[in-house]
Order: structure tokens, then sequence, then C-alpha cells
């Protein structure tokens, strides 16, 4: 057991950056990022240099072994955390708290108005900047998930003939993932073949694996950490043209990833990934972003797509996925997940990208 | 193809009762329970007599495949939802829009309140109250669900040794639920042995499954139902304790589904099977409540807990699953899933209650 990493102290650090008084982590996501431990129920109140963690009886015992710096403290009844929490606002005389208007619904927050005594704020902005930039320890962390999905994806590999369905290769995948130290998908597999592969958000489908393209997404949390990978494989021997698609993508995502490093905006990257595949001439076939951030989350800030004007920090970890989507015809994905330094940036996907037929 | 079992005439029809104008359905089990379409994204509005289902490209041809019953019409860009609501809106002259109060946080909700031309009002618990009625047609796609989580279940009972771990076992059982047509797990299964059995929400872990109780709850969801099902075996031979205990759960469920009919308060169904495990000495252990509503969600209403003091309607689906928990100890639970009618209700569960030893 022991303690997990948490990031109480430098939720601490920003209050007394910005004369915050405190912040109220509710969602399951941000009580993770705040305090490393994995909950279905508790709250997290940071101020400026103390913490509480608040939490029912079945957490109690667990909190307390794997949460370091905050007091942890159990709840109960209709008005535990509400109690608890005024509680504290009145020893520290707090004048606002903050709450994560981007996770708190509407009938939530009026729970919350109603029984706090002191007003509320918005801090969901504040919590996805600082969720933004990865330690070495959630790099780290986000690695080992990295690589528990790429075995599990080397292990399938020999499971790939015409005998096979879409969704029989996707549990296969998933199955391994458990197998492998997974404690879950990050989402549901992306298994797409033959015409298929031109969707690319497809579903999974009782169809057999076709001759063609077959794009496979994929992604497992491993202590809460996702990783997210896809690979575009060849079943039979590619046509001339499906090699040219290949290639464009693959050429598009090393000049994104060659583009991106800390300073540089999003739209940047996007735009030079993109400007790749504008001039082979498939310019109206890559409908989505070059990139988005994940960690904790498989979609979390910051986005390298045209949308994100903002220069990406360093510490960020986003993916690089192009894509070429040839209607009724085939698609392409090739997807990495960079981590983001001052010099450009370490591509934590191992898989090579070399087309595969199979 | 051909279209799905949808709920907007329902809506329609509470709409007119209630002299309501227009409710925007927003998350997507609420989009999945009006139009029975599944999507990432999309808004559903139902007026009185008319509906739309307004979604991006990724999703047009499908839903308007799918979806009986309401115009499907195709946004995009920033203020594709807004404006597409605003032009009915203007149309038809509405009033006020309900949304989704429970579901739609609060940054959401401002982007809604500063962009349509009629102010919002809260739908929730109207939606719930239908939600928690399930149709024939509804009722046999939890059944449906109910027959693929069994039959995993009954192929995993081999596997049942001493070598093999709790989260193996739970990565056995959840790709069979794929392999024989689940769409996902409806929840992290609960693989639980010896003492860990005392643990009512347990994760499983790395353990090697131990003589004594081995408690397993899990479902599966199936075109999006879910089931629900908790079954408690013995490794080794039990001692007179542990079948005294097994059988006080039994009897309390028992108990429990003898009490619950139309009419009935989710208060009286708890306490009948309280009272049983009451007078048998373990009082102080059957900490949570005798069962939830489930449905589009593994958690939805009505509860059959003391806090629900309400008659259960017609139509209610509930989980009925009292359980024993000693600390450090063992632990039983066993859960079957109902469905409420008039005279008493169907047990749509239909794996053996005997003790099972393995």
């Amino acid at each position: 057991m022991g303690f997990k990493i948490n990031n109480l102290a430098k939720i601490m650090r920003v209050l007394r950056d910005r004369d915050g008084d405190c912040v109220m982590v509710t969602s399951p996501a941000n009580r993770l990022y705040a305090t490393g431990f994995e909950s279905s129920a508790g709250v997290a109140l940071v101020t400026r240099d103390r913490a509480w963690f608040f939490t029912d009886s079945r957490y109690f015992e667990s909190a307390a072994a794997a949460i370091e710096g905050a007091e942890i403290r159990q709840v109960s009844g209709h008005n535990g955390y509400s109690d608890a929490i005024n509680a504290i606002i009145s020893e520290l005389g707090l004048r606002r708290v903050g709450f994560e208007d981007e996770r708190v619904t509407c009938s939530e927050y009026e729970v919350w108005r109603t029984r706090l005594k002191a007003p509320l704020f918005a801090v969901s902005a504040l919590l996805g900047r600082l969720r933004s930039v990865k330690s070495a320890a959630e790099l780290e962390a986000m690695k080992r998930a990295q690589r528990v999905a790429e075995r599990s994806f080397e292990q399938i590999l020999p499971l790939i003939n015409r005998d096979i369905s879409e969704k029989e290769l996707a549990a296969e995948l998933i199955y391994r993932f458990l197998r492998n130290g997974a404690d879950d998908k990050s989402f549901d597999p992306i298994v797409v073949s033959g015409t298929r592969s031109s969707m690319p958000h497809g579903v999974p489908t009782d169809h057999k694996i076709q001759d063609g393209f077959l794009t496979i997404d994929f992604g497992v949390r491993v202590d809460g950490w996702c990783s997210d990978t896809t690979r575009t494989l060849c079943v039979g021997e590619p046509t001339h043209e499906m090699l040219r698609v290949y290639a464009t993508v693959l050429r598009a995502q090393l000049r994104g990833i060659e583009t991106a490093r800390a300073g540089v905006t999003g739209r940047e990257v996007d735009g030079a990934a993109r400007a790749v595949i504008d001039e082979a001439g498939y310019g109206g076939y890559f409908g989505h972003g070059f990139g988005h951030g994940l960690g904790l989350e498989v979609h979390e800030q910051p986005n390298a797509s045209e949308a994100n004007d903002k220069p990406l920090p360093h510490g960020a970890v986003i993916s690089a996925e192009p894509g070429i989507y040839l209607p009724g015809r085939f698609g392409v994905r090739i997807e990495d997940v960079l981590y983001i330094t001052e010099d450009g940036s370490e591509n934590i996907t191992s898989l090579p990208k070399e087309l595969t037929v199979v």
C-alpha cells in the first residue's frame, strides 16, 4: 500500500499565488488528481496550506492509508459533506469556496449553494490547467499504461484473420488489457475493417474482418492513467492508392510531431500535419483535430487542434493522430502519444508504424 | 437496421398533460431513452406533438435510419445546437424549454441560458419518473441482458479454483460478456473472496480465490439496457455459521420479494427483508438498501430502500439484494431483478440460489 502520488501541494500553491481561499473537489477524476485516491464518494477540500478528505465509512480506512498531506474525516447522513465543509469555513474564516463548474450539475449546485455558509466560485478552468502539465511521476504512470496497451495489441495480432469479427477482435483486446494488468479500457476500442475503416468513430460490428485496411484505436487505464493508440494494418495486399494514403498520414503525423514543442500553439501543430494532407490532395478527408490532451481522462487539455491558439505547455501530454477517411472506400489513422518538452517531444508510444500486412 | 423502440410519444403525452412546452434532452442516457439512438453527440427536442433530433455529420445518417417520429437535422459549428433550437422556439412560439437539471453542468447551463431565446426550467424529475416505468418491449430488452449475463456467469463457474485471482476471474467474466453479445459491462464486476467477501463494494484484487465465501456481483449492457445480479458461492466446505448467514440472507430476499408489488413503498419492501435479518441477530450488518431501480442505467428510480416512502409503480424494475457482512470474517449477498406488477413481481433472474459449493 503506502501513499499515492497526489497534487494537493500544487493546488495549494495556485491558491496562494491567486489569493484564493479554497477549492472543493467533488468529481471522481479531479478527486483522483488531487488526492491520488480513487473512490465513488468523497470530497477533497484544499485551502492554501491545509487539505481534508471527507468520505463515508466504506472508504475511510483505505483513504487514510493512501492519501498523504490531508486530514481524513468520515462523514455520514444527508448533510454530512456540507456540515463538514461548513465547520472548516467557520474555523478558518473562508470567504468563498471554489467548485467544479464543469462537473457539478445544476441540481447539485443548488444543494451546495443552499447548504454552504460561503459563496461558490468557478474553478474548473484552474484545475484543467493544472492537470494539463504532467509531473515526472505522472508521465511514468502514463508510460506504464501505454506499455500494457501495446503488449495487449501485439498479443491479438496473431488472431487477425477473415474468420474473426470486429466485435470478437475487440473482445480479445479488452480481455488482454485486463489480463495484462489494466484496471479497464480507457474507452471502447474502435475496430473497423474494409470499407468501414473510413469511419473515424466506427463501432465494432459482427462483420468478419475484411480485406483492406483494419484500424484499431485502443487504450487502457492503469492506476487511473489513460493510454491511447491507433494502428492501421492491412489485410491482404494494399493497392497503390492505399499505400499512398498510408504514407501521407504517416508523413503528416511525423510533421506534426516535429512541430510540437512547448510554446508552439495547438493550431500550429495541427496546421503542420494538415498541410501535408492538403498538399497530397486529401484536404477534405481529415475531419478531426491532430490531437487531444490525455491523462486521468482520455480527453483533457490541451488540444492540438485548429481551435487551440494557446501555446502548449512544457509537460503536456497529447495524442498525435492525423487520418484520411475516404467515404465508402477506406481510411487510415495513426496515433502516438507525445510528452511535450522545451526541445520538442518524447514519443511514449513504441509500436512500429511501417504498414503491417496481415 | 430499422427503427428502434423510443419514448418520444410518452414525453409528448406528459407535456400535454402538464401544459409543458418542450423538453431538450441532452444527456446520453436520456437521449437513448427518448430516441432509442445511442450517440456521443446530439440533442433531442420534444414538444407536445413534434420532435427533432439534432446531431453532427458523424451520426446524421444512422440517426435518420434509427429514430422514428422525429425530424433529424444535421448541425455544425459552435452555435449549431442553440441556433437549431432557437429556430424551433421562434417557429412554434415556445415559452420555455425544459432542461436536465440533474445532468447539465453549471458551465453548460450558462451556455444554454445565454444562447437560447426562451427561459429554461428543470425537468430531470419528470424524465426520471417516466423512465421508472418500463414498457413490455423494455422489459424484454432487460431480460435479454439478464440472459447474457447469466450465461457468462455459468461459463466461468468451471474456472473457479484456488489458482485464479479475483482480478483474473473478473477478466474471464467480462470477456464472456463481450463474447456472448453484450455491448459492455454495466459496472465493474465485484469479485471478492474469503474475508474480502465482507466488503459490499470490494474491488477485485490480485489475491487468489480463497476458501470461504466468494461473492460475484455483475451486470452487462445489451442495446443500452442493464442487468445486475449477485451470487455468493462457497469455496470449500461452509461452517455452520456460514450456512446460517446464507440462509438468513436468502430468507430476507424471499421476504422482500413477497412484499414487493405496485403500491407498496420502497421502505416497506426494504423493511420486510430487514426484519428477517434483524430477527436472526444480524441487524447491524446489512448496511445498504434492499434494492435500486435499473434500466438504461444500473442505478435509477425507484429505490427499494428506507429513504423511499413512495409507492412502487407498476412496471418498475428493481434489484432485490439484501446482504450480511461480518467485518474481517465473511459476507453474503444475493441479488435478483424484479419487474413490479399489481399482483407482486416477476423475477427476471433465473440463476439458482441454493448455496453452490465449489
